[in-house]
């Protein structure tokens, strides 16, 4: 199929073709073309214009295409089949855990539906009880498809059984290996089968040292264990150690994508799964509450700052330096959350404890500090600004990057605690509170340097 | 090896094995760990204590270790040991990109005495090759070490070749095919060789429409392609098509991490790649440049405000909403570039060309803008403050979210245009710009509302 690249010349030449109602030749442009392809293809096609395509790709192509859309592109195409096309175009030929994917979206009398028209009992059974996980724990991830062989078999009756499982699978990366109770024992690479003589037992080749996950893991934990230990698929347990699934790397690399893209956003004050490429109305559905959060703050700011009306009226040259120091706050305090959620989410916080940590941010605040306001002070020495401005903005400098920094630190950490995922602590979150107890000490502090020096 | 979770008390128990030069008890207790898990083990460690323990470790399990560590852990290791040990006991031990990647953190010098100290002239000329590559193209993220056959061979010869080719490689996932000049024609999964009969030839079975690289092809468009596609392996071939080496999920996995890591650090504020476990020194140092950043325009802001001094000093109220005008100008900002920059990272901008991108841009801005300045004109409305300053508050948040929306979003575009990485665009630099405009925004405003209404 070579490398695709989607073009406006080509959905041009494609939608003239539809239009003309030319099957052979919107085959014929679609046949090279992998089904990831395709499902980008039809974000740019209307709903028309995609069914009509659908109907000119066989069953497996279909279901992959469906398989690789967007939810929301795939709710809205799904909507408008019937039923027993959906569980006979597509969930017959999906993979278990991408059917329970797809039906999870559904509400549940559709589900209900689109279940009692899948013919082979043992599949409908398997998507059952995938959808029994939550779609964030290494059940919600796994798919049931795998390739066992038991530990007491021969070499020769293992190839047989092999064959007959691999018909039903995509893709084989490790057969497993199980007792007579099912429960894992180890895995059994392809390379070795391929090594090996054929009068030894699974026993004699398979490798033992093999790493699984309960199937209540969490999505995050599995993606963390197959990075460390660079593996393209993991066996899931259950929780007397029995195999039940795998989950192969490919789901994985969605989840981390999906994890770094749903931070990333967060920390930007974005809201939900948003690309540059969707409507105006979900792009400003994303911001607003962010936004909002922030006006509130702001709006809350205005009062701290109101309060010190009476010296500002004295000495307005305090204004000039607001903007730098809740600025500074509020980059500070980015800093701090960003680094500690980055290490929560990758795993990588190390064996200090939380009062460790906040004494390590305070011990970098304290340089971050001292720098900064020295420089600051220079500054406006060097200006021959009077003596309490100087004071007031090296000193409030001083103090809001110390502030900033361990409650930037502090507010992921407690939330980490009770469960409650860091990553909603950076961005506007921290910065709008960074704000408005920034602009407090540094009109107290004006305050005083103003009536102690003035 | 099961799943080992490193703690305070194992560290301990180790440390002190140590301190007893009990070789027996130290062997005994690393013999269940995973290489992985003992470079995080590592980290804990002072450099005696590592080099303690690699002189336990087999030739195998020590260079992997050494892979898993971190580049700054790793080169202090490796400075310890002389040459002909790096060479025998660890870059003999790897496969040719880990190899690569650990000798080119070494200086030019150093590199060349380690190659010095290869015996296989085949593998030392791997290594050179891999060197000269780009690290952050499909070169340099490759491996030499691949199975390939030729389309015209027998099954039993191919099984016989893979046999010999498969001693050397750690993982298999896809066997090439070749034709006699080395182009790439195709792959064979190792399931069709589980089900094939022994009269077949490769040409009969393999897999033709296979995705390629070629070698100059950015680490990003690898991630970008093997993700969509759901590879685990991605060939890659020189100029006239010729299979030169592969690519394997593991390092794209290791690419994904850092580039989110990367963009999230930038637009949180950090340079360099810090991790919360890190030094203080390293902390500061990753953390300060921005700061400086920020107080640069901060003090720069501080003489746009100033500048404003006469209309602050007899309407001091301005100053009230000051901060919450920069913060929601540095809020918008930041939202907007971080889009683009997702969506440019990500590969899914759209077909829409950069001029409807910031017309859509715009429309979100106006949209999110209309909605905050009615929210804010209520709140002074409601309140009963002046006229001008209701007016000069609604009108300046309007006015700062549509500049800061479109120059948020314009500012990665540009840079990714000129072939800047986009992702420096956001965070502090955004926010920094916007905060001083925004501000010469909103006192201009509120010197003419203040003429005009007073």
């Amino acid at each position: 199929m070579a490398n695709f690249e989607l073009t406006r010349e080509f959905v041009d030449k494609l939608k003239a073709l539809i239009e003309n109602q030319d099957n052979e030749g919107v085959s014929q442009i679609l046949e090279d073309i992998h089904p990831a392809d395709i499902a980008e293809l039809y974000e740019e096609l209307n709903i028309d214009e995609a069914k009509y395509i659908y109907f000119l790709l066989d069953d497996d192509r279909a279901a992959d295409v469906i398989i690789e859309l967007d939810e929301n592109d795939r709710l809205k195409f799904l909507k408008a089949l019937p039923s027993d096309v959906i569980a006979h175009r597509f969930i017959d030929k999906m993979d278990s855990d991408d059917a329970a994917d797809v039906i999870s979206e559904f509400d549940s009398e559709r589900q209900q539906e689109v279940l009692s028209h899948i013919e082979d009992v043992n599949v409908a059974g398997d998507i059952v009880d995938l959808l029994n996980y939550d779609e964030d724990s290494a059940g919600g991830l796994m798919a049931k498809e795998l390739i066992k062989v038991k530990e007491n078999w021969s070499i020769p009756t293992c190839l047989r059984s092999m064959r007959r499982q691999a018909e039903e699978i995509d893709e084989v990366y490790y057969v497993y290996v199980v007792d007579n109770n099912g429960v894992l024992k180890g895995t059994l690479s392809l390379k070795k089968m391929l090594l090996s003589s054929a009068d030894k037992h699974v026993r004699d080749i398979y490798y033992p040292d093999v790493i699984s996950v309960g199937v209540d893991a969490s999505s995050e934990e599995v993606s963390n264990i197959m990075n460390k230990y660079d593996l393209v698929a993991l066996p899931v347990v259950d929780q007397v150690g029995r195999l039940v699934g795998r989950i192969t790397i490919d789901d994985v690399m969605d989840v981390m994508r999906e994890e770094a893209e749903k931070d990333y956003a967060l920390a930007s004050g974005i809201t939900g799964d948003v690309e540059a490429s969707d409507s105006v109305w979900l792009l400003t559905r994303a911001r607003v509450p962010w936004l909002f959060i922030g006006l509130i703050g702001g709006l809350f700011g205005s009062r701290v700052v109101g309060s010190f009306e009476g010296v500002l009226d004295i000495y307005p040259q305090l204004a000039f330096f607001m903007p730098l120091i809740a600025a500074m706050g509020g980059n500070v305090g980015i800093q701090s959350s960003a680094i500690v959620v980055q290490s929560i989410a990758a795993g990588t916080t190390g064996l200090d404890s939380p009062l460790r940590r906040l004494i390590k941010e305070f011990s970098v605040a304290f340089l971050n500090a001292t720098v900064l306001s020295v420089l600051a002070f220079g500054y406006n020495y060097f200006l021959g600004s009077p003596d309490a401005l100087t004071l007031t903005v090296s000193g409030a400098m001083f103090s809001v990057i110390i502030f900033a920094s361990v409650f930037g630190a502090l507010v992921p950490l407690l939330l980490d605690k009770v469960k409650i995922d860091p990553a909603v602590a950076t961005g506007p979150f921290v910065t709008t509170i960074n704000d408005i107890i920034g602009m407090g000490i540094y009109l107290t502090i004006g305050t005083f340097f103003y009536g102690w020096l003035t």
